[in-house]
């Protein structure tokens, strides 16, 4: 345990050879259609070519992480859901019935779902128990966790994401669950893009305006106790939390890693993988942006690593289920980069030839 | 063949009934997350329920008509590409090579290809015909093809659509191919909706500045020439064109009348639904849109229908490659309505309770 691992997690990431862009673009422009007129699902292509490290990747087998924790910031009153509710939909999470379940289902994606550190486990099989302790500490009062424990966090994240794609995945989404984690979230973002709490806060699940209100103040109170410092990504994961945004900045470094394309969801995913950009800035390159979220701070984020996200279609839900609803988009962008016919295949005129 | 066969076509379809969106409002309010917090997708379910005429719709297995159709507005030079191109690409989508064929393996969706009067029909099997001839007349010098001709279209049209829905469909796509169908697309907007040629007409799939000019003025000398009268959507039809219009507009009918849901490609595929509204208002509570179009008259035919487009990534192939990928959008929709567990069901604490 501890920052020796961390350095093994994170070091060894290289971005993609830009050489894979340059001919992904190329047979694509080969194929039967006007160039560029299949617009963003082409620059995807491209990403994916390059994070796979070829211009004919095979099937993308993706999956779903979704890693729950709890944060002991909840006590400040930041949800409009009670604490238990964290165990509860992970159990949910577990036996099918939750929305990520389903729309996993729909996509033809596996679900991973990982225990990163709640109150309450559920009492259901298929959690995998990665978990750093029953909740983070209250940020107002002390250290959400120890340093050590956030650099294990990523390290067992880390495992976990080389796993998968040695199981055969090529695309992994990152989701999430944690009442009160859209507080830690805006923590985090305006720790390391030195913004106002004003700026990265938002409604979460269905705050009120007062509850807007407490959550802007409460974040303020954060940042004003622990004073993280913005060069300093571990120090400021330990700093406000939480434990499963630590697995999940790790999964995607080790997903990255094993050259799987790394989905990110709405703001605290997204979040999770500006951490894990910080220590390894070479993930930039393997990122992916499923939806916007109408969370004003997943605008600033999702600006900071230079992603545009593939759909916009207002949801606030989390658990990975914009990610698990963009996954199609993914398998069509690379099965046009590898099924489609050119135009000498198919006998057919190009323009100006 | 004619009006009296059409008037079948267009007759006895009604609107969804407004109960069904209340039942499935309450049905996705009770289910595990937020009330709206999957925002988009739960209208997308309602919509769903409320075309199907049941709050527990089965699965979509979803079908992507595309009609392929030449006109003789080509010769007016409109396109960057020859009019040999129509029957070409018809026979790529039956051989499975063309971006809508690739993209309907990847949505699991069935493809059905259709001959609605090309000049050099591809010789491959798969292609049903539907021919209403070799191609439309200039409509610059004469109408498009006579009125009876437009109406057999329809009913053509509407007869498949029908036999869709009776093999299973619950999601009918239009899509289209046509060297010149832009231009045809646009002057049909310009007739219905009343805008200037300038507000309806785009690059389509390559045009340079000095090849939109030509555009915008052979719309203008079709109108000129034509002077369709609106309240005549038969009439705007055969003066313009195009034969995979109105195959595609009774498609939109028959599917309807079987209470499929009708997705729309982009601004072709929406004009021709913008015709089949025009003949049975009542279609309107079928459609949904799913991707937003770079062609300008794309935004004034979905406002005029009221449709809001799922997906936004600078598509401007047409084929139905949008609605292809839009697909996976409503099989998660149904999903989320009939598969998500509820409060109650999965134990999970609701706010406020």
């Amino acid at each position: 345990m501890g920052e020796a691992e961390l350095a093994g997690a994170t070091g060894g990431l290289v971005l993609p050879e830009p050489t894979l862009a340059d001919a992904a673009r190329a047979a694509l422009d080969a194929k039967t259609k006007p160039p560029g007129s299949l617009g963003r699902l082409e620059d995807l292509a491209v990403r994916i070519a390059c994070a796979r490290g070829t211009v004919e990747p095979p099937h993308l087998a993706p999956v779903v992480v979704v890693a729950a924790g709890d944060h002991g910031i909840a006590r400040e009153g930041v949800s409009a859901y009670p604490q238990a509710v964290t165990g509860q939909m992970l159990g949910a999470f577990a036996t099918g019935g939750a929305a990520v379940a389903v729309l996993c289902r729909a996509a033809g994606a596996r679900l991973v779902v990982v225990d990163a550190g709640v109150v309450a486990p559920p009492k259901v099989d298929g959690v995998l128990d990665l978990s750093l302790g029953p909740g983070t500490r209250n940020a107002v009062d002390e250290p959400a966790m120890e340093r050590a424990v956030a650099a294990e966090g990523i390290v067992r994240g880390h495992a976990l994401g080389r796993r998968l794609v040695a199981e055969g995945a090529g695309a992994v989404a990152l989701g999430e669950m944690g009442i009160g984690n859209t507080t830690v979230a805006a923590a985090l973002a305006c720790a390391l893009l030195g913004c106002p709490p004003e700026a990265a806060c938002g409604r979460g699940t269905g705050l009120d305006d007062a509850g807007l209100a407490r959550k802007v103040t409460v974040v303020g109170r954060m940042l004003a106790a622990r004073r993280p410092d913005p060069r300093d990504p571990l120090g400021v994961l330990a700093a406000v939390g939480g434990f499963e945004l630590a697995v999940l900045a790790g999964v995607a470094l080790g997903a990255a890693r094993g050259r799987a394309v790394v989905l990110v969801d709405g703001f605290i995913s997204t979040v999770a993988a500006l951490v894990a950009v910080r220590l390894a800035p070479a993930l930039r390159g393997y990122l992916v942006a499923s939806h916007r979220s109408p969370e004003p701070g997943h605008a600033l984020v999702l600006a900071e690593l230079g992603l545009d996200p593939l759909l916009e279609l207002e949801l606030r839900l989390g658990e990975g289920s914009g990610a698990a609803l963009a996954l199609p988009l993914l398998g069509a962008a690379r099965a046009i980069l590898v099924e489609m016919a050119t135009f000498d295949q198919a006998g057919v005129t190009d323009a100006g030839r």
